[in-house]
């Protein structure tokens, strides 16, 4: 039988998704807790392998087992056994054509940031502390060069396996929240460290060392050298993954609590 | 030459202020920075002694030293041999009357509490999850009992070391935020476990545990024994410290960012 699952986590606390040798990883935690419950060895496979630091409000995962559970054990009995910093949202058994990686029609990704000049002792480590001003009207212009079917080699990191530098970008917002921001954005799929290259773009834009005009050239040049910094991973958020409806997938962008007052869908 | 210094601290990391021969502790953190700065060995007091796993945003703490530095150098020179939970606000020489606690006129707390049945992956350690509906109107009709000079002592723990069980209680209010609230409490001082003592009593009529009429019982008992929890101490700040105007010590209620939107004064 194939489960689909929910989690949330704080990645503040791993090595990433992906199961290591040497260092714990989300997938490491919730494949020993789903073993435990089903009493067999389970491996799983997830929408969007989420880097070391980065956090997921509504990833979604896959497994195949021969035990029978119901879901408020997969819910309930997988969350007795994994660390607090990762939990199970709901559970629900598919049809054996599910795939969480390969049917996903689309990924949600939200970008907290806030400036503050000094560093500050109550700081979640759920958003990123960025020094210096930014200009927020001139990071809004550059958003629509993003949109739609392109070539993101720009964006792409070194180590991406994706088989196509091509994806689709749906929705990109900037919502303003007290000294700062956060990043909205949809797509098929992502490249790796595809949102955080976004986000360092955006923030040469917001600090004036780039012009508007400049996301356009970037996009262009297909080359990650013309990029500037990949943002740092603590403010990103895996939110929301969409599936065709025949699979009654749960929906719905996940925001993380502290942030849900300033984003409303 | 006397230095008063303000400190902000998340308390999630040491076994709170005071310190320990074998634990970590905010006042062995800075006594060891300070000492770092002025290049000979430095001894602090504080306007209030956090516990274990109590913040500040506005501690206030004073010493004596020959060492000539101005406050610059208090500041950023003590924050860069300080762990990041903890960052020293400002700093500035006053008279050798001042004393951070027995000058302070008044202290004050903020306790923030959210309500959700299930433990979530994302949530800031500055803040309490409590797991039950609570009747917010039955708390607030509690608040009046608790104002005015009067013997607290069912609200003292037994390790209190205070001369006096009677305070004053000039301000207590239940600010609401999305899916719980925030207390926020001012008295000339307070006593060990105080506030904690005071949230769980309103907990225990938020849940109907108790009437309303119970606080005014409780308070003229004089028995802790009666009683009920006491809060745990992540959600506690202390957030305020008040002097006389002579020493022009900095003043203001300081709220942690992810409360800020909640509070405005």
């Amino acid at each position: 039988m194939r489960i689909a699952l929910g989690l949330a986590y704080d990645g503040s606390f791993d090595s990433g998704w992906q199961r290591q040798r040497h260092c714990s990883s989300i997938q490491a935690h919730v494949e020993h807790a789903l073993s435990c419950v089903a009493a067999s060895p389970i491996e799983i496979m997830c929408a969007g392998r989420t880097d070391k630091g980065v956090h997921a409000t509504a990833q979604v995962i896959h497994f195949d087992t021969s035990a029978i559970r119901d879901s408020y054990a997969w819910v309930a009995g997988t969350n007795h056994y994994l660390p607090s910093h990762i939990k199970v949202q709901w559970a629900k058994a598919v049809s054996d054509d599910f795939h969480a990686r390969f049917k996903a029609k689309y990924r949600r990704y939200l970008y907290g940031l806030q400036i503050h000049a000094q560093a500050l002792a109550h700081f979640p480590q759920g958003i990123t502390r960025w020094p210096r001003m930014l200009d927020r009207e001139a990071m809004q212009q550059a958003l629509p060069s993003l949109l739609g079917t392109q070539d993101f080699s720009a964006f792409r990191d070194r180590q991406c396996q994706a088989k196509s530098p091509i994806k689709t970008i749906e929705h990109c917002e900037l919502i303003q929240i007290p000294q700062g921001f956060l990043l909205d954005i949809k797509a098929d799929a992502f490249l790796h460290h595809m949102v955080r290259n976004i986000v360092g773009a955006l923030l040469a834009i917001g600090e004036h060392r780039r012009p508007v005009s400049w996301m356009d050239t970037l996009i262009a040049s297909r080359d990650r050298e013309q990029a500037w910094l990949t943002a740092p991973p603590h403010g990103l958020y895996l939110a929301e993954v969409g599936y065709p409806e025949i699979w009654e997938i749960p929906e719905g962008l996940q925001v993380p609590w502290f942030l849900s007052q300033f984003i409303g869908r």
